[in-house]
């Protein structure tokens, strides 16, 4: 909330915490002068912390001249604290960014468009464009394209033998837009939205930004611990069962028929965000929860990892029960997709160029992977572990004589190379304190193999293996 | 895999259950004609069967004519098999709904698409798709691609000589989204939304949808009467100020004067939704609140009706206040809009398409807009005043002596015409019960004048005027 980030168990107060953060945000003008800020009842909410503690930061900031109260009004920000204009700090930032440029970015999530069939796709958005009717270009509902629905469920049947009509695929304009609309239409008063711990920042902050309560599941390396959902009132359980998003498990049959059993009995919805698993490198591929139960599990897919991100096309397999209302949320959300898009990847799917753009990419991610791994081993030896390697587009390395912190964040910023800190997926940032999370789909062999080396230099000089880098 | 399940133990072979399977999805057109089948080997890796059993499934269809096949060449299926075209079975579901069908289609905003200029537009779609660099189509966050920010400050100047800075305008999917999105961002514990009385539903169910309460301005010919505002916790309010929806008044600059200093005085914004000011008839485009303040007025506008719906393209214009949190909710909403439209639309703008465009639209509207009014002078006689006939795609008829109610809204459907009645629009069902919408921007003329008939004809036939229809 508001950009605090409190972390249990540090030596400075939870109050004071409050302080600093806000008085950073003021100075660098992300929060105005004059802007008001939340009431203290209202910002103790958010942040899970009392209303005293919140006071204690007020009363800091106030002394210290950073905010004006009035009695009955809420606290603002006094006017010219801002050390830069808008305009400046903005330009200032730029430059602020590049001295130390980031030279390796092992961020998360990313394709290699360099390999993307672009003259193909052009060539059928032209076609598209022209084949597609006046009337194709008015409102046409929130259920999305009816001929992409079509095409994503032999796609699916295709990539992984997933039987769904394509009655029940709804399109969104990606996984995000999907579980924000889910999380509206399954939350009910006093129960709990269960997620992995770790997993990613985005449908955490979708829940928390809504004010409903969560609750969160161990992961070890088979995926979610799902025992920790007995006894709980449960709005929805939110999974990553073909790859447990960071660390790369995969949910074995006894706990993906456990979690139905539950999810049944107990009348509650499994969401299943299977954001990768087209890119899985040995064996075949995973069979989706999906495919175990279709009236309590909500099957999230998107083409960000497969097509490109600003397609922003994905969608969800909804059960019947829910249809009516997701149709009304959406309408009352943004309506629906633009046209061209849906119609472009339908005939992209249909022409079977996905099947040859998939198929290819897998290897090339799969020898990214291998360049990254021999990078590791040559460059760490044996003190390095990878997690989850086995598909996607990167992989948890677990150091398990090391703790990651903020400064050696730092200190990866300033050598010019961005990792993540895995801590950052996690409910508190004391978890997996000895783990990084790379991502490699978009870099080429040099750049990885160079990364590591910069990333072995950060190391070596920070800690000397065995110490603490906080 | 291809829509083939199968099924072990059962007392058809597992080849005719490929056949069967095959065969039913080829008659209904789910496979189309000339479409390669999978090879016999990759369709028995798929569906985990010998390949001798798909060898056999594929000489059953070929025995009997489904498919053609040439030495070396894939399996294609047979020309002229299809039973039912998918556009065939459609139809069958509509006239199921049809029986009466809607002939007179008088449903508000819808542009005249029949008129865009769409090989120039699909030329400028393609010209985009080929220009864009591979990273634009990675992630680019949610502000929206900035060659349209800046074409569209260009274009407000140019249409409605309103000034603003690019860098405040925010690119959404329709004016849908960014009232969701403001509605999140502007909520304030314990403080009401005001709409307009009446107003568009979609704004109203956003707001109720949240559980966020609602207070209701009165709508004369002028606008929104604001004195109601005073006194009140407001947390924003919603205006259409330069053609109020449905109404169609111009709300004066004493009442926006008056606005804005409440919105300073009690800190909250003013949501300026322009949603058609470009089709205004005579006189020059009204100039938006925004021009007399831009600290506590957020303008909204979209390019659903300049350009064409499926589009989903629109803007806002934010106070920096505000930008952050809108930058975060729109992040964790849907990311960002996709790409190419947004280069198109760029295009559309720079290449001045747009002004002549709406240049054009303005008289062929004006012109349906006088057929409206005359057919309806015609038909009625003085019986009914137009209300809001200066601008936009739409009109309200008040017939003073009528009451139109629930059973006028059926007697019409069995009629074949769809008018809305006012009341849907208000607060109350009660208000506003003697008023019609109309829109007519798609219809021609012959449309237009036939569907006045069948209406005249629908309120003498169940009314004749003086009583009541409901």
């Amino acid at each position: 909330m508001w950009g605090i980030i409190l972390q249990d168990g540090k030596e400075i107060s939870l109050a004071r915490q409050i302080f600093l953060s806000l008085k950073e945000r003021i100075l660098k003008g992300q929060i105005s002068q004059g802007e008001a800020l939340p009431s203290t009842r209202e910002l103790a909410k958010g942040l899970g912390v009392s209303r005293n503690t919140v006071c204690e930061a007020y009363d800091m900031l106030w002394t210290e001249g950073f905010i004006v109260s009035r009695q009955g009004a809420p606290s603002r920000v006094a006017d010219g604290l801002q050390i830069q204009s808008v305009q400046q700090s903005e330009k200032a930032q730029d430059t602020d960014k590049i001295p130390p440029a980031i030279l390796f970015d092992f961020k998360t999530g990313q394709p290699d468009l360099s390999l993307f069939p672009w003259q193909t796709w052009n060539k059928i958005v032209s076609d598209a464009a022209g084949s597609l009717s006046a009337r194709q270009f008015e409102y046409s509902g929130p259920k999305g394209y009816e001929p992409l629905c079509e095409e994503i469920a032999l796609w699916l049947l295709r990539s992984r033998s997933m039987e769904v009509s394509p009655k029940d695929i709804f399109i969104t304009s990606g996984a995000t837009q999907a579980l924000h609309l889910l999380v509206d239409i399954l939350h009910k008063e006093g129960h709990v939205f269960a997620l992995e711990n770790p997993s990613h920042p985005g449908i955490r902050t979708v829940i928390s930004d809504k004010g409903y309560p969560l609750h969160w599941m161990p992961v070890d390396s088979n995926g979610a611990d799902i025992t920790s959902l007995r006894g709980r009132n449960i709005s929805a359980v939110y999974v990553t069962p073909s790859h447990q998003f960071p660390l790369g498990g995969i949910l074995p049959a006894t706990r993906r028929a456990a979690l139905i059993r539950m999810a049944i009995e107990k009348d509650f919805y499994v969401i299943e965000d299977d954001y990768d698993s087209e890119f899985r490198y040995g064996g075949s591929p995973i069979t989706p929860i999906y495919s175990m139960n279709s009236s309590h599990v909500i099957y999230v897919g998107t083409f960000s990892k497969t097509v490109f991100p600003a397609l922003r096309l994905g969608f969800a397999v909804l059960p019947k029960t829910l249809q009516a209302k997701w149709r009304h949320y959406r309408n009352y959300m943004d309506v629906q997709n633009p046209i061209l898009e849906q119609a472009a990847l339908a005939e992209f799917l249909r022409r079977r160029k996905m099947d040859k753009h998939v198929q290819r990419m897998r290897h090339v991610y799969d020898e990214k992977r291998n360049t990254l791994l021999k990078s590791l081993e040559m460059t760490f030896g044996d003190s390095v572990y990878p997690w989850g390697d086995a598909s996607g587009l990167h992989v948890a390395l677990q150091f398990p004589e090391l703790e990651f912190g903020s400064k050696f964040a730092l200190s990866c910023k300033s050598a010019g190379i961005r990792v993540s800190l895995l801590a950052q997926y996690c409910a508190s940032r004391n978890d997996h304190k000895d783990k990084l999370l790379l991502g490699y789909g978009h870099l080429n062999s040099m750049q990885i193999q160079e990364g590591i080396k910069v990333l072995h230099q950060v190391i070596m000089n920070g800690a000397y293996i065995n110490s603490q880098l906080n």
